[in-house]
């Protein structure tokens, strides 16, 4: 049967591709060895720098977020180099079996899912390796599977603190252009991006934006790599080239994506995700719910990891909102499976898209039997009209940005 | 500034144009004397058939609709012929003022457009014609500036009770593929529609379904005429050909759209509407504002009319909605210019989009300091929860339901 | 079975819709009464007066282009005035007979379909006329069904040395945009037009460039108008809107068709389809075929129609090419039927097109057993690569012109 | 300045990307843990087996075809594990730098580029490899450098003739879809495909198709993998579903590739690549030029590479021809470096396409003085006229295709 109207894709990435973006890459690929593809290409890498706040080079993979990841460990590091990862959840632990299988010697540092990375647990590993054996810190900034947010800055300091030269490495695939993030002020060394979460676009496309100290690492690491070779990169990169084919016409979309975040002006888009975090825990705290986030300095703008009452399942109650009103919510992972659903509002999303998704949780809870007070909605958009964002003088749809 | 997320395009029409019919739209266009446009050709012309429930012939134009209402009039009628109009709102009254620029003689009976047509006052009009000078008694099916509908059986009744040989014409552009609406069954003789509205495509395709009375009218009738002419049009029609250009990538669409329509089924599809209008209503009546349409069993499931309260805006309100949370709302035509904002819950819409929409109008209405009640789209979601539609058992996104 | 590559749409319009176009087209429907809408409304209206060298008003019609001749009729004459028409081929007697079922005398000056309209006949028509009972001249610029050119100038010319008041009234429906054509410096009246040729667009607009001779015509002429009456749009069209729903997504095609055009530069586009058309030519004569236009002065840059030898089905041919070569060529309509076939070179089109579209009628020619000598193409190619055009510094690919 | 018409693209890859394929992917990205994902992944999973003709799992990347290469290689060996690959030209030697560069020892077979790979020299090569310490021979099925094609039977049937074990690793890339390849008949171990070549979508998606001997192998190869690594696709894969987030939209596009190829046929691909090979050979030859390919029983269907006559330069002439033409040609690369320039007919392409490819050759030889005899359009369309193919009933443009 046929559900009318529009889907909604409220998972914490793949997030809503706007039309804009959809419309871009709906052209004919174009020659990647001709004069326009090297226009192409720099307008996309420089667009990038300024998307991780960076002077460093970013490194554009035709390849999924999860590639991007292998190639900040395979360029830096050597077999049996110690990395020191920090639990905050389900793609911390991915990362950490990524390393192990890559023949790392992953040390993690237990977490309850509940905050973001711990710098004084950290500080205290690093102190305590007196030899430098650890290569890298590898740590998430905002962890997709539950909605904590790591304090990257404090990371850094712990580092600094223990004087320790290890690499410091952060995965900002979920909270890259939806939260506040500096590669180069935070003193990052490999920070790994990709594409369709904040960048609004299909997935296919990841990054490595990277320091001076990690390229200079790279010319002694000894893991074989090649396709993630960062090196064989900065040739053609120079004059907007890639060293082999590159996903052109997710290249396109990706020159539409920065100009549209630039159009908002990033700290925009940073505040409006926040605002909506909030609205979204004002909401959950009203139905009586709790959110999974402990620490209210971790919260995330991208997303809230919300728990069930004891005895429900998280799955069955988000298959009642899948079959009902069309929404995806995202589901519990690893640890938190079936008791916890995620509520993505990432992406190009606002108020309306919000009091929409909530609106389906609400009354979900209703439909499948979870013990929740009503109001949720209500305390949100008591929140929303509380704080009124988009004030401008003028109604300015769809077409007009296109073409404005 | 670039307003994040998607615009909520809630007039009563043209209404929020879904991917599947874009994209249909968006192929080359294909030669219009071809063999393959005959079969589109006939395609489309049957499902219109299906759609207006009728075995009669529907003529399409390229023409948007106000183009079809000028079809009906001057291919029925003569100069200085006499129509009977009906007062049910601002389209009511242009179509009169067309009859009266093309040199009919335009009787209006007025209405307070509060409700759908009054047969009564129509039949008594029809008995005092003992000449049978009326040729046509025309009314509005759905008034789009009211959101009022006639219930046109009772005119089809008038009309036999006054035994009365006169044509009956019906405006459906607000209702048809929204609202029950049976052709045939009905006894209607012109029925006249557009396709930006329950058809979900954007505005220029129109379309005139014709009883065999109505086209034997047409043999005498003496209004000059040559782009409308239904005459011109039924030996190309028979086989899926047009006397001059269609509008080729409209008709595209709307092959699609037929084919969307069915998928969910005309009932369901009508259900869907009356659901979201009386959850509107529902958070009318909680914000304590009060619906235009003052007759319960006249309430239309495309659109609803909202009455501001003494003294206040409707304009002002509407201007707020579109600059803090980029909707368009209907505004108020004509006699309730400025009185009265326009909710269009039309075409393809869903649960959760009318959940965002009401929540912008409760906050808008908070912002613009307009005095109400907080709780209506607490009303709705009540509503919407208790009567849950597309109960089906699996998630069926956007793309599948293409590729199904 | 499927066709691979792209289908030839050779006919003379609907033409190749660029993507570009296709893209602009396919986004979200707008508010037609938001200020968004306004913009994009006067842009259009300005776009179309540079587009027919006009600083009069154009008008532009949610209707496909024979409602737009209806619209120059009905705006200015009254039922039973004289009109002087040239039969430069089909359209100009499908016009003719529109002016006849609108009640008007059209007076017909025959032609044999091989030539533009001869000014000479139309003014001795004119002498002759000393009652001025005739009230307009409508004459075909570039007649559709013939490949030959009417001298707008010559027939202006026509009517000022006979001193005749009557408005002068052209169809430039495939040559605007695609033939050099000056709406004021030549002195016409109303200008009709159409989307579907030069301008690129799907069919579903038309135009009238109207002067203000004709403006003050309409205010006395009788004929019943109101869809087309050009006094509804002068209101709204001041600030960008229409009296009733614009075709939204056309008009979004529209405003990119004009950007596209002034990119290239209007003088440009007219010497490309002249290049066209004599390097068709010299295939035709290289082909040992006869052009229909038998008037060097008259040959259409838009389309080039060709004579079949004797006793050969111009149908047949054309099935062989459509079948075989995936290709759609015009037929021959009226008098010419089976006896021509058309080919279009006209809009978004270059030479490796031309190329390809002359390479399938030689070897349609060969494989459907017409009487002919090899060498059409190789004649073409000679001419193209004698007077180069493009020869600019860079290639520009699809995207970058979107984009840059 | 805008370059009117459409842009040839005639690079070896990426191709000409449909309509439909292009419109499959602009829609709204999915969730890749929905019920409707599972079935659009079995789809293309079961659709490439049936175009790589295996019964073998494939699987797919979210990455671009130089990632293929990388875990055919990193999935099925160890660090210094000897590996056999034959210099058919560029691609050959860069596959051969990558198994370098992650730690293979590779031993290459010399070549001069102007043949497949020679089935004696491997033959010999395995069969003084007593210990077998090769483990793989690799070799490139259709060479996108050269223009040649290796008979993938020959090379098994001198491995099978050396009685040697080692894995059969074949790249093809630019053959897959377009030129006769067959996995399981031909006892091939892993086969390495794009996307932007004969399966007619952007860059973006690669494959191997991999036999039960190369799993095996897997289980005991050493170099370190995890994005790469088959092992985890295979549970996931078997309801539809990825390890990681999957490239969704070029996977609608990728369901829809399928289908097309289904529709048109394998056996007709294949037949229509290798006549549009032959007749642009014959193209070549009247020319007075020269294929760089000499062995007539290795000629490539995808693409043909064209000598430059003695002292003129390859990308001068390309120049021309799209600065000219606004086609883009493939360069020479490597060895052949500005002396030769490719010509890609491979993917979504037809006679008249061809045509016009030939026709702005023939005419960018002129204009750039190349030394050259008029008259190769002229053979090439002999020929096609000869064999001229799709002589179905019926034309079926674009539209009817998708719809139908």
């Amino acid at each position: 049967m046929r559900k009318p109207g529009r889907h909604f894709l409220q998972i914490p990435g793949p997030t809503n591709v706007p039309d804009r973006i959809l419309r871009a890459m709906d052209l004919p690929t174009m020659d990647h060895r001709s004069p326009a593809f090297g226009e192409l290409g720099r307008r996309v890498l420089d667009g990038m720098q300024s998307v991780f706040r960076t002077r460093e080079p970013v490194y554009i993979y035709p390849a999924s977020g999860t590639g991007a990841w292998e190639a900040a460990l395979v360029n830096t590091l050597s077999p049996g180099d110690r990395v020191l990862m920090f639990e905050t959840g389900q793609f911390a632990t991915l990362w950490k079996s990524m390393a192990a299988r890559l023949g790392l010697d992953a040390v993690f540092i237990q977490g309850d899912w509940r905050a973001g990375a711990d710098p004084q647990a950290i500080e205290s590993q690093l102190r305590e390796d007196r030899n430098h054996d650890i290569k890298a810190v590898c740590v998430v900034h905002n962890e997709t599977s539950t909605g904590c947010v790591t304090q990257i800055p404090e990371i850094r300091k712990a580092l600094d603190a223990a004087g320790h030269p290890a690499l410091l490495m952060v995965d900002t695939i979920s909270s890259l252009a939806s939260i506040d993030y500096r590669h180069d002020e935070w003193g990052v060394d490999v920070t790994v991006g990709g594409s369709q979460k904040g960048l609004m676009l299909p997935p296919g496309l990841s990054f490595n934006a990277v320091s001076a100290k990690a390229r200079e690492a790279a010319k002694t690491a000894q893991l074989p790599r090649s396709f993630w070779s960062w090196e064989e990169m900065d040739g053609p990169n120079a004059t907007g080239y890639f060293p082999y084919t590159p996903a052109t016409n997710l290249l396109y979309g990706l020159a539409e994506a920065v100009d549209m975040l630039h159009e908002e002006g990033l700290d925009a888009v940073f505040a409006r995700h926040a605002r909506h975090g909030e609205a979204t825990r004002k909401a959950v705290a009203a139905w009586g719910l709790e959110v999974l986030c402990q620490e209210p300095r971790h919260y995330s703008g991208s997303l809230t990891a919300v728990m069930m009452p004891q005895g429900h399942s998280a799955d069955a109650f988000r298959k009642v909102v899948a079959d009902t009103f069309d929404m995806s919510l995202g589901n519990g992972l690893g640890k938190v499976s079936d008791k916890v659903f995620r509520i993505g509002h990432l992406g190009d999303f606002n108020d309306l898209m919000l009091a929409g998704t909530l609106s389906g949780i609400e009354m979900g809870l209703q439909l499948a039997g979870v013990p929740h007070q009503q109001g949720g909605v209500q305390a949100a958009l008591n929140h929303l009209a509380e704080t009124p964002q988009n004030s401008v003088g003028d109604v300015t749809p769809q077409n007009k940005r296109r073409t404005g």
